[in-house]
């Protein structure tokens, strides 16, 4: 059972909580629990274990390729959360014997996750039990753990045994090879394990302080080894009334770490080093981590991006805090080689890759509240240039061709290629995503200049995102194919956003989105080569400016672009119209997704009018000011029956653009169902992770959609929708190094710029151009 | 809780029963009563899933090497015995609640398991459920389940899912790509996976047949694929009293299964054969597979080596069956290229290597009643020739150095060379077996030649016997080292039996089997070279005879054999004497083996007198006539208070010989002990696998303790040692071809030869030489 309203005075609307326990929703909080810093990430898996648990540990950018059947994944590190615990020999188990009083929560603002229940057998009496977890923001190695017991009603003898079990797998398939284990001092365990293919190191410590009634105890544990395990083993004796305390605290390191980028690496330096450095922090105890890690996102993320609803419905607030929570959590943004997986680091889902998701959907929060990570984000765009260009030359295009799915920076593509099975055939359904969903090449295009836009990131553009967009165009203008009888430039066999047609030409997304790329590009030759020679002279000479730059003035304007229809319905390619239609009540009603491949397998939906996620309907969003506002109007309905929002991408999308259309009871009820898609009471949405892009979607339903933040030919633009059901909304933005405060309600609109520079910022805001200095309130 | 006298009747003392569920008890009966037939191997998991279960299907001699850091082990491959099963949307799940009337059970005489109990929720009323399973002896990739379901006191809804699930591994280490997967004919999934490194097939096929009240429902379940897994996913209707009942069918077969010695392999093949024959199968139903694998059992093991005590108590007569129930479903004797796993197919432990453990404790099961199945097991032997030679050459020795542990033929040594935590240093230990417990080549000569007295083959003497021997003789007189001051060859820095003294001189076991291989083989070559001289130049030219018998004729007498001390004793290695002694009370009334290692670690254990397991007078069990009946006896007295049984292969040698020394009261202690290893009530003795060679001792016990039987100077000796427990013991041996029935109670021993060939026997019963005919009766 998942509740929203436990947080009282400070902490309201900032707890997830499970107030009953059920061994069936392990996964569901595993993942929404789950505790990150963007270096690593763990699922909350309770310290027992339970049969359909899922024990996940991550660290960011640590990929593996099992073999030749498998694409590279971030493999699943030696566990450091679990506990066995047996209470007068008998093992702690909340399946057997129900807990009293159960209550789990993760609270959002200190990323602490606090359990505690009652436990009653008759061999163990009454016993109260609690744990408490951190993920330090302080220290991104460092993982915290204390647990409690305390025996109420009898003189118990406790068994502990905890430790580091490397026995792990991400469903099955093991990543490590095994390494040393060993137990430091008579106090730290170590244990270490290398990847199998990429020959990275992990170095897992753990050290643990015991306690009764706050005395520390000798360190008296015994050691066990088991295969690719290294665990302590203690007995305590409790009187009655007794109280157990352990703290628990261990740390990762890898050779991947960014600091051996500057320093050569030694696995014999980093072990010695962090086993020592570990037992000198376990001295300062678990409060003083725990608070440490709870100041980091104060100040780190709170402080700077604190967005305030006023709604009638508290989930709404806690909704966009459990995103910006996991957004944290979730983002790599210590180091630029990495970046954010679909399911970050909370689930084996999509093997840690990144997909567009982090662009069109995770971008902007970072853009508009943290610009410094979404920089780093696209710098691992522009480091991972080789492996677009491999996969363009692998498939006989020219410049940067991103793959659909990414892990290492020089690896190109990575997504599978076979997926569940065809209930018609019998055989594996192919993943074409990966061949012929190119999308994603302008996506990057797109992030890239809208970073920049509300940025200005001047520094940026020149080392990097000048080269992203020029060499996203090359690729563009190599894939482009000559139709004889339309005489126009097309775009064949691709899979647009909408992954329920494949194979299909001219997706309406892809051109508009390829054909909008090439200007750009066009554009940024044009302006470097106008004003920036030395610079214009640089990208020449590594990308062949000249030539490509006649082709892409060549191509550009005899691009084929899908235009509407008489009704003025944009077709989503060229036969999506001339489809079968259904009837599609039973899935839109569904309560899983997918729910239609139990009637039809992929070929058939192929031939439907049926919409697996916004398609046409993201390109009037991103490129709103390409098309007329009857064609979006005549494409939104259209379209809007016909999707399914069997993809996490879609709700979002779809809220704001109701928002667009001030239909705020429809907008409102997307954003509850894209908030819902984790945060919901669907115990089973989750298990494979979280849903990283929904997250960042949940949040532009917020400031993009409610909020009405965007840009308009380079202005600032806020005209705020605010749902009925909401009195307020308050949250800053950073505009061009500005910080602006915008706070909205029914009746007026308050800008303030906090920045206190005196500098004066034109803006639009409901179709008027204003002038904000220091502060602005508008009537709206 | 285990129950052994569930059977009445005709099933009396067959039957291995669990009467009472607790899933702590998972490992123990999913060991013992795991089911095999010497191809494949499973262990018994419940249907339904535990946290703590170990899921394992081995086939035999399909070993695989994850990595550089690990030893090739034999790898567990897809499950086929799982199955999810949720009433009325409740999972079933009996540490949820309680069942009632629960009883599981393994027939040893049909070796079918079967389980039974009602189960009672609020949501499904009550339910009776009951589940059999085979592993077909008559068809040995076939197996079968059969699961049945009734809804007693409410209509229900069923949901079954169920499938063939690759992400098993070896506790986290996976030895397979993964492979396809599909379903064919809406019929039979399929599965494939190929080991990593050895790059073996294997094929594995499910086909469920579903009955409502016996009606067969029509081939309607929706497949359902995840990582490496493919399943049929079913919805049932039941009414009130309807039963439900789903047979499963599995099959797996591999590319090194035998056929493919004598056949072109093709992946592609063996795929659309293997599930073709699968759905025929099935179509003949669970009984009919089931019938035929309990005759097979009948016709293959139990009408020929049918073994039975009169005994007050009838685990004695449960125990022998069970040992014979698990030795014929752990051996692969089908399969010449393949041997005994030290936990057989029943568990990870020990990797499914092969030890002396094979010649030493089980394979005088095989000879006395299934000589084919001997040599096959020694023909092993013979085929890892080239890994005996690797060995010894890495080791810098000539000949036939067999490996102490051993997997593929040409491997060599596979020891793991890293174990458990040393308690005092934090690191692993070292595990020397592998380079230094060197005894085992002169077990297999040992085996070889009680083989050659027993069976009298000549023609495995002529193809293989011969030559392992001298080829041993070879390794061992590389091997000796001259020691100046004792003018002799001594044997410095092994391990013997006794594991608990690492790096000793002059082990007795070592040099004494050592001395008498060597004798062995120039026995063998004086009469080869005097009478049989092809085949003498046949080895004189693939072993260098001349040189070698040179070399053994010169250094077997000045082999340096300990002597006994003036007390009798004879000294276990040069040292062991003159350590020092502590008291071993606790140890010796231990519950768990190695409780000395909570106080010590292995280098304190060095340095005192305590024997993990017979050594010495394990030399006078296999070499009695070599030593004076008061030596033994002296000797005695000093092991055996000193010898903590920590290995399971100690108690019945121990047992054996107090029952020569006419202790009737102690060898039937320790028979029971060694019986009780996997057959008590010790619910943890058992989780790595069963003890195979416990199981052969076991056997060894009976026959050749209680019994009497062994070979003197070539003459079959019976001297019976009844103990005052049992009333009488029956059963049959094969002496040189001939059957010789045996039958014992207190006054008689009745000798019959089943042959009825007229022939006359000579044997030896209480040191008197008798002739049998045709039957004898003796009073004893």
């Amino acid at each position: 059972m998942l509740a929203y309203n436990v947080g009282k005075d400070d902490l309201k609307d900032w707890l997830v909580a499970e107030t009953a326990f059920n061994v069936r929703n392990c996964g569901k909080f595993e993942t929404i629990m789950s505790l990150g810093n963007g270096y690593l990430g763990i699922r909350s898996a309770t310290e027992e274990k339970y049969c359909n648990e899922k024990r996940n540990t991550f660290v960011a950018g640590t990929f593996n390729k099992f073999d030749d059947t498998e694409v590279s994944e971030l493999p699943n590190c030696a566990d450091v959360t679990a506990l066995k615990i047996l209470i007068n020999d008998v093992p702690l188990n909340l399946n057997k014997v129900e807990p009293k009083e159960y209550i789990r929560f993760l609270n959002l603002k200190t990323a602490e996750l606090t359990r505690r229940f009652l436990w009653e057998t008759q061999e163990t009496g009454i016993i109260s039990f609690e744990s408490k977890r951190f993920v330090s923001l302080s220290d991104l190695h460092l993982i915290g753990q204390k647990i409690s017991v305390r025996a109420l009603s009898k003189d118990v003898t406790i068994d502990i045994i905890s430790g580091i079990d490397g026995q792990q797998t991400n469903s099955g398939v093991q990543h490590f090879s095994d390494g040393d284990k060993r137990l430091f001092d008579k106090k730290c365990l170590q244990l270490i394990q290398t990847t199998t293919q990429s020959r990275i190191d992990f170095v897992i410590n753990m050290v643990h302080n015991c306690f009764i009634n706050g005395n520390k105890l000798p360190d008296n544990g015994r050691i066990v080894m088991d295969r690719r395990q290294v665990s302590m083993e203690y007995t305590f004796s409790l009187k009655k009334g007794d109280e157990l305390t352990i703290e628990k605290f261990a740390s990762i390191h890898t050779s991947r770490d960014r600091e051996w980028i500057d320093k050569e690496y030694s696995l014999e330096a980093l072990r010695e080093r962090s086993w020592r450095e570990l037992v000198d922090k376990s001295g300062k105890g678990y409060e003083y981590h725990a608070q440490e890690s709870a100041r980091a996102w104060s100040q780190k993320v709170w402080d700077k991006a604190n967005i305030v609803i006023d709604s009638i419905d508290g989930r709404d607030q806690l909704s966009v805090r459990f995103a910006q929570y996991h957004l944290t959590a979730m983002t790599p943004a210590h180091d630029n080689r990495m970046n954010i997986g679909a399911k970050g680091l909370t689930g084996e889902g999509y093997k840690g890759h990144t997909f567009w998701d982090t662009e069109i959907f995770m971008l902007p929060y970072f853009t508009w509240h943290f610009p410094e990570i979404a920089r780093s984000l696209l710098e691992y765009r522009y480091l991972s240039l080789p492996g677009a260009h491999k996969k363009a030359k692998e498939n006989g295009y020219d410049g940067a061709m991103f793959p659909w799915e990414s892990a290492w920076l020089d690896e190109g593509e990575t997504t599978p290629v076979w997926g569940a099975a065809d209930i018609i055939t019998g055989k594996p359904t192919k993943i074409w995503s990966g061949f012929i969903e190119q999308h994603i090449t302008s996506d990057i295009v797109y992030a890239v200049c809208q970073y920049y836009t509300i940025t200005n990131d001047q520094d940026f553009m020149d080392k990097y995102g000048y080269e992203l967009v020029l060499d996203a165009a090359k690729f563009w203008a190599s894939r482009l194919e000559w139709d004889e009888a339309r005489q126009q430039y097309c775009i064949n066999d691709v899979v647009g956003p909408d992954e329920y047609k494949e194979h299909v030409n001219n997706n309406a997304f892809t051109n508009y989105m390829a054909w909008w790329s090439i200007n750009k590009a066009i554009e940024f030759r044009d302006e470097l080569k106008a004003s920036r020679p030395e610079l214009y002279n640089r990208l020449d000479e590594k990308l062949g400016l000249e030539n490509a730059y006649m082709l892409w003035k060549e191509r550009v304007n005899k691009i084929f672009l899908p235009q509407p229809t008489k009704d003025g319905v944009l077709p989503q390619d060229d036969t999506y119209l001339s489809k079968k239609d259904i009837d599609l009540t039973p899935y839109k009603n569904q309560t899983q997704v997918g729910s239609i491949f139990k009637d039809y397998n992929l070929e058939q939906v192929n031939q439907m009018q049926v919409t697996k996620q916004a398609d046409v309907l993201l390109l009037f969003y991103l490129l709103g000011d390409l098309f007329e506002e009857k064609v979006k109007k005549a494409s939104w309905n259209y379209y809007e029956p016909r999707t399914l929002h069997d993809s996490s991408l879609s709700l979002s999308t779809h809220s704001i653009l109701a928002s667009d259309f001030e239909d705020k009871k429809l907008a409102y009820k997307l954003f509850r169902q894209a908030a819902d898609i984790d945060l919901g009471q669907n115990m089973k949405s989750s298990d494979h992770g979280i849903h990283a892009a929904s997250l960042g979607g949940v949040w532009q339903c917020v400031v993009n959609g409610f909020g009405g933040v965007r840009v308009n030919n380079g202005i600032l633009k806020i005209d705020p929708h605010l749902p009925d059901e909401w009195n307020g909304l308050k949250f800053s933005i950073i505009w061009r190094n500005d910080r602006i405060r915008v706070e909205i309600d029914h009746k007026n609109l308050s800008l303030t710029n906090e920045t206190g520079n005196n500098k004066e910022l034109e803006i639009e805001v409901r179709g008027n151009k204003v002038t904000l200095k220091n502060e602005l309130k508008l009537s709206l």
